[in-house]
């Protein structure tokens, strides 16, 4: 983790409310002055609050993030909705800001509403402790099963260096389309939403749409990149971008690496496809495939599950023309297996990074995908979580 | 299991032949006379060699059924073809029977080729064994993490009584779209496949691919059915079509409740729906959801997870219409929370039957499936098959 991490006139805070029995739970971020956002939310047709909220408001320019873990805010109707505008209309004079330029992010059970009184009383606190460097308090106030905050720092440069700061939450629920549950990436350097959003759209493919945990398509899935306003630096905007897709890419390589009970991270890579959305099918098939997964976990170089996977992806496939490595050794070619030292292989399937690669042996399209392993911890996390 | 099972003029045996290290392991079924057979295989791309060896033979009428366990010789070639060739060449002559009229069904490891010698050394205690009285031999031989045998008897009636006698083996890799491994019915009512064919298909519609343990598809999955050759009982044929139903149905139910550390079946019914895709869709979204299936597990009443699943399933969904009753009681109206007892529901969700009812109030079209919970089992089974 990186140490004192800032970025001047972004301040942070993260405090115990009282939403969950214990440990910080409410995050809050306050720009000094009024910010850009682009913003990405979930998939799933079911849809949080705080996006439909934020949907309404975050049309124009910002000047605060509050951002909850313990309860999601997800499935609460109107009121869920309401809830937040109440938040709103109490934080906004603290932090002296209208209330339409607060957005909101919220994670952890479903179908529960947020306690408004409680988080309302905790506000004054909240507001009152924001500081330049309280990244790592705000990263943890957003944690629900992550076992660690997520946070990456990265300069990109043009007249002058800028900083371009990525906070994440996320571990379970997280799925193959979009995978994360909340991501904000602040920066100084000002641009116009318009300038990148293609290159925010692309850094979210190239990162949180290429990890995944369990498959599950969070109802409050939402990422946000704050940038400043003013005059643009056109000689630091390609330094930006790249900045920024790393960055992406660096907070999402946190979160799957944190995926609930994951011992290993199995980086899933199909080539040799006649087309690309060919590959990307087979390769989340794979990467969604419990018999891999707990196959990962058992340091089982079981390629057979592997192509009974790649098989079943809806797609075609040729069998008798796929090759597969595991750990860059061959274990399998034209479909059939190759002798291996079962020992050898089994030896390096123990490392904590998994590389199977399938190559399709038909054309050069190709598609890659992190994904964890399947453990007795993703169940025991999973089947006492609300409890 | 119903004791007693025998139809004249089938006779089974299952023997431990050497496939595996130990345990039975090679099942035979010969029929006296000439039978009709219907088949239905894996939707899988990858296939394995008995499928593609019996598709060349099964056009006619058959004799024989040989099927083992510990080995699913599939990604095994041409090579894993003409293993099953050598084999039907030497149990042909010991059964009195043409070797194109033995058929062929494996299951077990993927990417291992068959131990022929082993096999053919051990055919004529096989062919030397058989008896009429032998299904629960035959049943056993083709177990692989199966914990119990799975035979299905009933009959249907015309002028006589006929018997309808199911077989089946399955526990993982138990796909939504086809849902079993090994599956075979057997019944002395004289019918032409023709006759039958869209029963067969329709019964396996209702019955194997409306169960799910772990979203798996295998390369082995097969299904058929034998039946006597001679003049239809035209009276019976309405009797024995429901009874293939019904048999085929009990089989697939031992099937999911025999799923690989499953401790709970759920059964999940999505109503209300516009069309019957839809309720498709998301009942079988619901039913591989690994957060609903951990939560089953621990008897946790989740809605959040059920309809956030739903919301994911890629149709329209209106999550404000959105009712969801576990174990009868209704916990969501309207898409938000009915207060209701915790304590209360947790006990419900004890039992080992969970009901699960989503009704989408917006149409009249339903569907439903049969699930499993995912437990520490699941990943203890399949984190150490192999080795």
């Amino acid at each position: 983790m990186v140490k004192n991490i800032s970025i001047k006139g972004i301040e942070f805070s993260g405090i115990a409310s009282g939403i969950k029995s214990e440990g910080p739970d409410l995050g809050l971020v306050v720009f000094r002055d009024d910010m850009n956002v682009l913003t990405a939310y979930t998939r799933n047709r079911v849809k949080a609050a705080h996006i439909l909220y934020d949907r309404k408001v975050d049309k124009g320019t910002v000047r605060a993030l509050v951002a909850n873990s313990g309860c999601a805010n997800a499935c609460t109707g109107k009121e869920g909705v309401g809830d937040l505008s109440a938040i709103s209309k109490v934080l906004a004079p603290l932090i002296g800001t209208p209330p339409e330029k607060v957005l909101f992010a919220c994670t952890g059970v479903i179908g529960k509403r947020l306690p408004v009184d409680t988080i309302i009383s905790a506000l004054p606190r909240a507001a009152g402790s924001t500081k330049e460097s309280g990244i790592d308090e705000f990263a943890r106030a957003i944690m629900t099963t992550d076992t660690y905050p997520k946070i990456v720092q990265a300069t990109c440069k043009g007249k002058k260096t800028y900083k371009v700061v990525g906070v994440a939450k996320g571990s379970g629920m997280i799925n193959p389309f979009f995978a994360t549950m909340l991501a904000f990436v602040f920066t100084d350097f000002p641009v116009s939403p318009e300038t990148v959003r293609r290159a925010f759209t692309q850094s979210i493919r190239d990162s949180f749409e290429r990890i995944t945990v369990d498959g599950e398509c969070s109802t409050n899935d939402t990422i946000m990149l704050f940038t400043r306003q003013g005059d643009e630096d056109s000689h630091a905007l390609e330094s930006f971008k790249e900045t920024l897709g790393t960055v992406l890419k660096e907070l999402s390589m946190l979160v799957v690496r944190d995926g609930e009970g994951a011992t290993k991270v199995a980086h899933i890579i199909v080539k040799g496809s006649k087309r690309k959305e060919w590959a990307e099918k087979i390769a989340r098939r794979i990467a969604l495939s419990p018999l891999t997964k707990t196959a990962f976990f058992g340091s089982d170089p079981n390629w057979g599950r592997i192509i009974a996977a790649a098989g079943d992806a809806g797609v075609p496939l040729n069998p008798s023309k796929v090759d597969i490595s595991l750990q860059g050794e061959v274990i399998a070619k034209g479909g059939t297996e190759v002798p291996f030292d079962e020992k050898v292989l089994k030896k390096l399937m123990d490392r904590k990074e998994i590389s199977v690669i399938v190559d399709l042996n038909e054309g050069k399209a190709s598609f890659d995908i992190f994904t964890t392993d399947l453990t007795y911890d993703y169940v025991k996390i999973n089947a006492s979580y609300r409890s």
